[in-house]
């Protein structure tokens, strides 16, 4: 599949390509959103998704996590998914947004503490308390 | 694999269950620790690893993210792997550090969306971008 | 791991290679064969499922799915595992079935769509409907 | 997260549960979208996803795919999740559309076979073909 | 999908039946193999599949690794998946096999170990060692 | 995420590095190790968690599992996650214990068919038998 480029983009495509750059304060649209338009509907569907959860205040909305902890959840998910792509964009994201070097590893940490606890509740097949109180 | 009673717990074992409450103020053994327990040693790793990266002030270290980001690290991944213990603690440790149902839900449409984008990511083989700007 | 040439294929592993091109019309054999012939056994193991159920009339049985459609479970699934030479193979298979670029741009959005919301009714712990009516 | 009682619900909530009932002809609404009722917004987001990709005709769009094909990628993304209760949905979804058990036996046949191949492919780190010709 | 009983079972899956009792030395049939004979092809498949490679001395194969090692692969991979059916079945196997809790332990403890660096491999996008050595 | 070089590695790092070395007779530190030293906490966790699992008679401990079975694991878990660096370093390993190909493709093979059945018996809900006898 290959990507639609900027200057190849017309109607509901560009449309989109312009908001994304307006919203992130970008100045090329990278290769995710560039396949997406191969099905202009799809990349709709999922830069409005992106858009209402990730920068919320664009489309009035408030959200109760601060921009570095929806970024944490987005690598967390990535690094979990094994999403080379994906991993190396969220990384990029929390960087601009101030984190540095030991953050982003200790969200890795964190993140893989729980792949392991996962696996072992999964694997001894542990039962819910009646009362959770970890 | 039956989990070890908190009165039948001795030596390394007890250490630890004597330990977890102290640490988390709580009551009674989860059922997580408790079937981690036939295995001393397993136990004792995995306790030091939660205790270091979950309560890093107990061990002296300071980490650079608060209690509810870390807890929504773990409710994250325990969505993305589909652990059904898993995500209930974590949800039950997010209610306890203040969250509301709303913050939650936020927490849980943040990582599912990226579950969304890595599919795609993955699906369409998506190359690095020369230098991410997502 | 190395992949078996096809020059130096003998006995059971040449059998298998030339069946293979034979049912898909092929002229080489692909990387993933080559490799699987490390070890015989497992090339015929694996070969005979793929066949059995991707090939049906082969081996006379009639299948119940269209081609697309099974192509389009192959491509999901490798999508959602995040297998890269899988996609890119599952990939090349369906255009070869005559999918264009949007067909497969909407396997892969109903692929991601679901990974969204397997990852909610994981995170939000749901409990089975009494009569399902989704 | 308790789910949101249809009694109850109101404004954007009782839109989306109305919405739901009328596209799928269905007297009651799944506990899936119950709960996600608990974030309006997330709700409103997520079925407006579902009902684009998996109810086309209903937003003036049109599908390359027919209905069993979209829902056999749903089940086979579900049961490669291991999401108990997604796997159930859609289940029920293929046999209202018409599907027996040996369809749904046979697409969950092919989805296991190709979770088999991704976990082959990707342990013996299989390199891409020039091209491809599976 | 509901289970075959193994007194109405016929033709092909009553050989499937009487074969996995024979090879197990089993009085019954366990739930998974009764509903993959809801489509015989499938049920003939998959025990053709599990008998080579589990049972493989029932086949005229030779293996290079032992029965408690090939259950513990099993082991490993249903703990990864959190597959509870599956961490079920081959937790029983092993203690049938004379592995005692202390081991089955030991096998999830550095399969957990694993999803641990797996995900941090993947989160660090790790490119590779020229040599590893690991 | 850069990996720490050797030669500018200091203290914690410094010590983590040679004792990696010296427990694995090798002659250099592979990137896994390298990146994860840019947070020494994490580098610390990680490596005692990895060192007591899979090389326990360095620590005092004996383990009921032979090298091979406890790579076998690795590799299991590696290749089910789709996790290139590590299904590298695992297979590596395995050869440097003395494994062969054909061992190696047994052990994927495996872990492979454990995806398949996992799948299956999700995919079907298939519920607990009483007593499984698998």
């Amino acid at each position: 599949v290959r990507p639609v480029d900027e200057g190849r983009a017309a109607g509901r495509v560009a449309a989109v390509f312009e908001d994304f750059k307006k919203t992130r304060g970008a100045t090329a649209v990278p290769n995710f959103w560039r396949v997406l338009a191969t099905n202009p509907d799809l990349l709709e569907l999922v830069w409005s998704n992106v858009k209402r959860l990730m920068n919320p205040e664009c489309v009035g909305r408030t959200s109760k996590l601060d921009p570095v902890t929806r970024e944490a959840i987005a690598l967390a998910v990535s690094a979990t998914n094994g999403c080379a792509y994906c991993t190396n964009s969220h990384t990029a994201a929390l960087k601009k947004l101030g984190a540095d070097e030991e953050t982003v590893a200790e969200i890795l940490g964190i993140a893989s503490l729980f792949n392991m606890t996962n696996a072992l509740a999964d694997g001894f097949q542990v039962v819910p308390d009646v009362k959770a109180e970890w």
